[in-house]
């Protein structure tokens, strides 16, 4: 089958090759699905330059972990999944429900299946049913950025209608939470640098656009913005350099979802106890919480926003597009 | 001032007198409400039948809980409010924030004041801001029957986007509760005896109608409208009668809250086990939660659904329209 | 191997019968325990008497659920658990974490393995390690009523330190729940028929015992005998004949916890919405609650209270001695 | 009535004066305690110090937050306390129940009155009673330390039996929390410089004892100590000092809750989204916390650790004993 590999030891975009991988098949227990698209994150991007847990990758690896397509085979015990149903992977295969059971290995990485490949054969407790009214270009937004948002929204504090959520930037994470909480009945405050994008992201349902470049106090602008109540969920994609602000944007008891999981750097924790707030670490989520995702976004006919779509062959212009800084919503590389 | 009474033994409607009593004046902390408009409950009228907790009346009582006005005057101390804001009264006025306090006091009853009258005197503390974007009218119905819905929906299990909402006939607390559920991104299933109040409320933004006359064993048929997954909240309303159906319609991990403190019967509690669900009882809600409805109503725009509005003079006649089971929202009475 | 099996339709006790099965042989991803020790409980009695879900067995049926052993083989690919690893098999074994997923099928029925035979061979995700304080009788003790106390305690409501607890009767859950409880730092009020079982567990930390039989409005002797108080959570095991007490006996945002799956009646459910209380029906737990079951009793040195231990010739002794109504704790038969 | 002040402007525990003052008068629902004994808190070094918020007190301000004694006097329409009563004040006046108001002003400080001296007036709302098994030098280490230590150990992340409990030091929340972690059947972890502080700390039922001077890795060491799993909850009252190491000790999936409101500085926050922790800020807690608190101390017979009591004569002498660096447990002056 077609599939493109990260060489041992890469530390560039530029390793990414095209290969011939014999086809895989399903054991028992598992299900084979026929990648019909794949989404980038910035997380695919460390896999790729040798910077994600461990350093470069060991051996060959197929990368990106989110992929949807329709299920082509399936082995024997299979009981969840029939020839024709459409389908996605789910970042981490070893966790199905519950807290987080401390399994790092997921799609794409560390020796895992990717997904930017024809076939991929998983567990079929790895997969997850994909919403009808969504296309295999949208579905495959999901897995890691969309079940990051849920997570973000419905852990700890759960978002309830009337709350005001903060999201920063306009990358996929942060469009599909505003999304989310709008449809839960939060009102959406979002921050970028364009004017413009705050324009798209208005449209798109968010009560409140602060440009942080002519804001640097942003944090303040919420709260000042909001009645000065500030955000009662804050969903944190930029890590240690954005959550100064992000605290002095919370809302008194609010919870800020920290997501950035690849920055360093260090913060202040004291406005956490002036607010009696809360400061959640997560990584993407369960795969309960991706199917109560496709719940939601099938019940308020969301529809993920795609940035641009690339053909399988340009899956390296994929990569360096999205490092190009003009990111709103997500990238999606066809198979 | 202008007021109506429930004399001391009343055990009818008909008794409902209207009076003039001295106007009250606002001690240290205390707000003075120049009550706009009032609206009915059916505990409204158990009191006046002399049903309500402990029989009839003692002494003369003002009716009924539910009102919003203007401040009019405030007493030494108050720092919540000031003259020419908005305001409602709680309906406990003891239960500020957190669990319930085994506070059974509630205006209208018991010899607390009752909001059927020009003005409205109360601790700073039993009242909160109306939001904005609702007349006297609109705000006068969420008391009781609002915050009833809102702990029903938000306590618990929290309604989150994607959920099954089940509400239960077309009163009060069952439209506001199918307007909240529905703004926090669930659907909703609603069931009436009437197809045309089954229209009404799809176009409120209901997403299953079920007439329970021709279809009694409407729990399985809740089941089966929703793929087989079924409720997961029912805002139960009708008490032991429809428990049963209630049951039958329950998700696995449902939760029911259960609304209907008037009435009695009996129920077989064994599919609580099977479905892994939870029956939660309840008696409206704290000041806190009144205030979390505020926010989702305004920013959800949400209007109050009005069946009728009378005028003052007309409290009998109001008294007399709620139980003639024609309902669709909510009964205003002006003042 | 040696085992018991019940066979198919078989609707009585006498039934039982002492069989040679082919060892079983553990597959990719499945161990296999030598059985030490197993117990029973009441759901075992109706499986044999052809009372639990669907009736009488319908194939050959080696029953009991709850067993602890040691492992003496692994399949491919296992990696939990590993040759002399002391194990206990889980009552649902496709619950291994979160809530509920709605699966029924549990060791011992329903065509799944049973756990009174020599060898068990399950996914490896089907075991728990066993504390290493108790012994293999103690430990066969826990899969389906520790674990089922342990829920009892800890969703919804969770125990805390000084609340109170109460229990009803003597069984294996009862006194379990109460060991637990009182570990937690709650003050356990228990129930019996017999004053000599009351003063058995005071014994082990109960700090109020009631005679139900002295004392038939037990209900209102719970809340008397915690100053008006009454009980936080009540570990509800006898179903619709002891709810109406158990609601009289319930606090202000209390919870029941309701087990007695097998039981059938009704209940009035009014006390409910007067105390803001909880009704939460429940099924076992998951693995993951074994977990926490099992560090809980390592760390607070709790001994699982045994009956009556059998040897495994004598299995047919202990299932009549079981209804014969005088146990404190749980029965064991070993292996 | 006799007390002491701290005049306008100070910023030494030298300034402390001991004075006459009227004594106060209960007003309508207000109560009047002779206050028996009072307690200190680190706190109470910065307000006398001039560094809690705002500085320096703006008008002589009677110190200290904690205080127990007995009801002399009740004011009109109080219904929770009457003569006789054993009682305490509330750290925050406003916070009677559910999450943080916002409310910033605590006895001691602020203007508001404080409980060094003779008698003390407050709203009933602001008081609870004691627990009959302490006496009065015991309650008065509970209205600051006590009510931290339990929010600590209930809110956001509950303890549960068989937890692992990290507890910083031997100071007064400390030592509470060790006790109210070990009655709720945790393990607790206790760190301190002093391994003969570490005996008694076991002795009082810590399970492990970890010196930080010898072992400056000790985040590590309580990894290692508990197996690899690490603390499930720790009660963080070093800030930023000791976050670091509290990371590095966290288990998947725990919580620390952070306490030391004074101190400055910043921290990594990568760590908590690598284990999925939460880093919760608090600040002290409600009269419910307070209350449930005091039940827990009453059903576990706890005893709150005194390390030395001064006669009120030697009030400024426990000031300096406090940051002489000795402590274990908490100092009392009695009044």
């Amino acid at each position: 089958m077609r599939a493109y590999q990260i060489p041992a030891g890469a530390t560039s975009v530029d390793a990414l090759q095209q290969v011939e991988l014999p086809e895989p098949k399903p054991g028992p227990g598992q299900v084979k699905l026929r990648v019909r698209a794949t989404s980038l994150n910035f997380r695919d991007q460390a896999v790729i330059r040798g910077k994600y847990f461990g350093g470069p990758v060991e051996k060959p690896q197929v990368p990106l972990s989110d992929g949807a397509g329709e299920v082509v085979a399936v082995g024997p015990d299979v009981t969840r999944f029939k020839v024709g149903d459409r389908a996605a992977g789910i970042f981490t295969p070893a966790w199905a429900s519950g807290p987080f059971p401390g399994s790092y290995v997921a799609l794409g990485a560390q020796g895992a299946p990717g997904v930017l490949a024809e076939y991929l054969v998983l567990s079929e407790n790895a997969f997850v049913h994909i919403p009808p009214s969504l296309s295999f270009e949208e579905a495959a937004t999901l897995p890691c950025a969309g079940v990051t948002a849920w997570n973000a929204l419905t852990v700890g504090k759960q978002v309830k209608a009337g709350d005001i959520v903060l999201t920063l930037g306009t990358g996929g994470v942060s469009i599909l939470a505003l999304q989310l909480a709008q449809a839960a009945g939060a009102r959406v405050v979002i921050t970028s640098s364009s004017d413009e994008k705050l324009a798209r992201a208005k449209a798109l349902g968010a009560s409140i656009g602060i440009n942080y470049k002519s804001t640097p106090e942003w944090g303040k602008a919420v709260t000042e913005a909001t009645g000065g109540h500030g955000a009662d969920i804050v969903v944190e994609t930029g890590g240690p350099g954005t959550l100064p602000q992000s605290m002095a944007a919370l809302a008194l008891n609010g919870a800020i979802s920290l997501l950035g999981v690849l920055t360093e750097g260090t913060i202040a924790p004291m406005p956490l106890m002036i607010k009696s707030g809360t400061l959640r670490g997560l990584m993407v989520g369960s795969r309960a919480q991706f199917e109560d995702l496709n719940t939601a976004i099938e019940a308020n006919k969301i529809k993920p926003v795609i940035d641009k779509v690339f053909p399988f062959e340009q899956a390296l212009e994929a990569y360096k597009y999205q490092t190009a800084g003009q990111l709103f919503g997500k990238l999606v590389i066809t198979v």
